[in-house]
């Protein structure tokens, strides 16, 4: 099962060439990233994903999510847009401490030919605010992310 | 009359402080701004002020919008959250080639209190693309905008 | 007296007009106060102004400085270029807890005509990192930065 | 052969987190990169490898260069530090129209004990500025380059 994600770009996205930036877009996944599995900190439940939602990386949390290792193709640029961009989101494999977590950026829904933008895989490590160490995936968070478990992406260049 | 601009932040608009960077809060104005007053190039009509959208600054476009000045108040510091501030948005000068747009932004619309975070003001000049020189507000962009003229802020400290 | 402060730009600076951000701006002025201001935190000893260089804004320090006005103005854009621009430097104003810092952006060192780009005064509190407090500017830091005392920028659109 | 570019952080580069930000690290393998392959623009000579320094990617120029894919592996988060990043960059592969340009980032020169903070490679297309499509490298970038060319990365995940 995948989630989307409606992201919505900003013009300051774009850089010189009128693209949105290869860099900037490693930002507009970690936002599709965390509106999907973080716990939500407003009075109002706002989550993309209300199931996937259990890392609780609020300050003074006891978790934070280090950033091991990405992966980005770039199939076609981006222009400004103000519907915003339709992230499909899963997970690629669940090991001990980590997780990939997969993407592909579309182009805004109801745009037809609907475009394949960009694909890309994030590896996610757990870890323990106060020591910044790999900690366990636990129960919950498992049982939680079980159901958008899928076949990781293969990537055409390589 | 104000317009009310619902802009949504990003994880990564927050410094090493924890709040919402003050560099990055110009960047949220400038996309307030830019969903008040530029035409939509969606095919679906999706701008906040339809009959204030009347700037057409898409590539190739004949405007240019230069910032000229700008003079922003930080009322209290502002943190992650997933419901759009609510910006508040009107003109507070229309000259012949600029206009001054002021803002006050606010806590998510449903937040109790309130909060009143930053107050702003922008000039902005119309330019022409080919030579970057000022060029006059003309008559249809003078009657959008006209509903929307209000007093100018006046701001605390000085 | 001034300090002169080299701030290098980034291609990721322009926009997509081509020319620096007006937002990125205010993150080079930043930069160039952190250049100023604060104790280095590197074994080599680096800071711009040795002298002035005396908050310890270091994660973990006990004091945060807060933003609570700018006031920029942008006399011409700004291409991408290597050399670091030259930005100058004062205090416009010390008061109990709160300071003026003034700031000229020029073109690079020995580009001919000089060019000045921006000008621009931000207003410093510091505060109790735990609190969030405004405290009290001391002795130390009080005598630091006397000889930068100047007079404060006048804006010319107001 | 390895060139080394020095590439200064600046504190707006670090997230809530207090280490520079996972996407924010395109930007600096980014400058970089720019750093060693594109002419200067400016009066003064200055680019890092001199002779690297063939793509003319200015306003108005025929070609631009295309980001294609990144991998990147951070290996250890990286603190503001007022001293340059050591970034070393070669060539891992030259094809007929691409090129793979891989990076280690490294501590500051003189730090002592040298850490490594990233390894990375970045496929670039040239492309023709008007039309965006592929162009192929000519004799004079792949003489200019071709004394870089060494063994591509290895990354220690995948």
């Amino acid at each position: 099962m995948r989630l989307h994600v409606p992201t919505p770009l900003r013009w300051s996205d774009l850089d010189a060439y009128g693209h949105v930036n290869n860099a900037r877009m490693l930002s507009l996944l970690e936002e599709a990233r965390i509106q999907a599995f973080w716990v939500s900190t407003d009075t109002s439940e706002h989550a993309v994903g209300a199931s996937t939602a259990v890392i609780d990386a609020t300050p003074g949390a006891s978790t934070i999510t280090l950033i091991a290792r990405q992966e980005v193709e770039y199939l076609a640029p981006i222009p400004y847009q103000r519907q915003p961009l339709d992230i499909e989101l899963w997970i690629g494999y669940m090991g001990g401490a980590s997780l990939d977590v997969c993407y592909e950026v579309y182009s805004p829904v109801g745009v037809e030919p609907r475009a394949l933008y960009t694909r890309a895989v994030t590896t996610i490590v757990l870890a323990d605010t106060a020591t910044e160490r790999p900690r366990r995936i636990d129960e919950r968070e498992r049982a939680a992310w079980e159901p958008y478990l899928g076949e990781s992406l293969t990537f055409r260049r390589r």
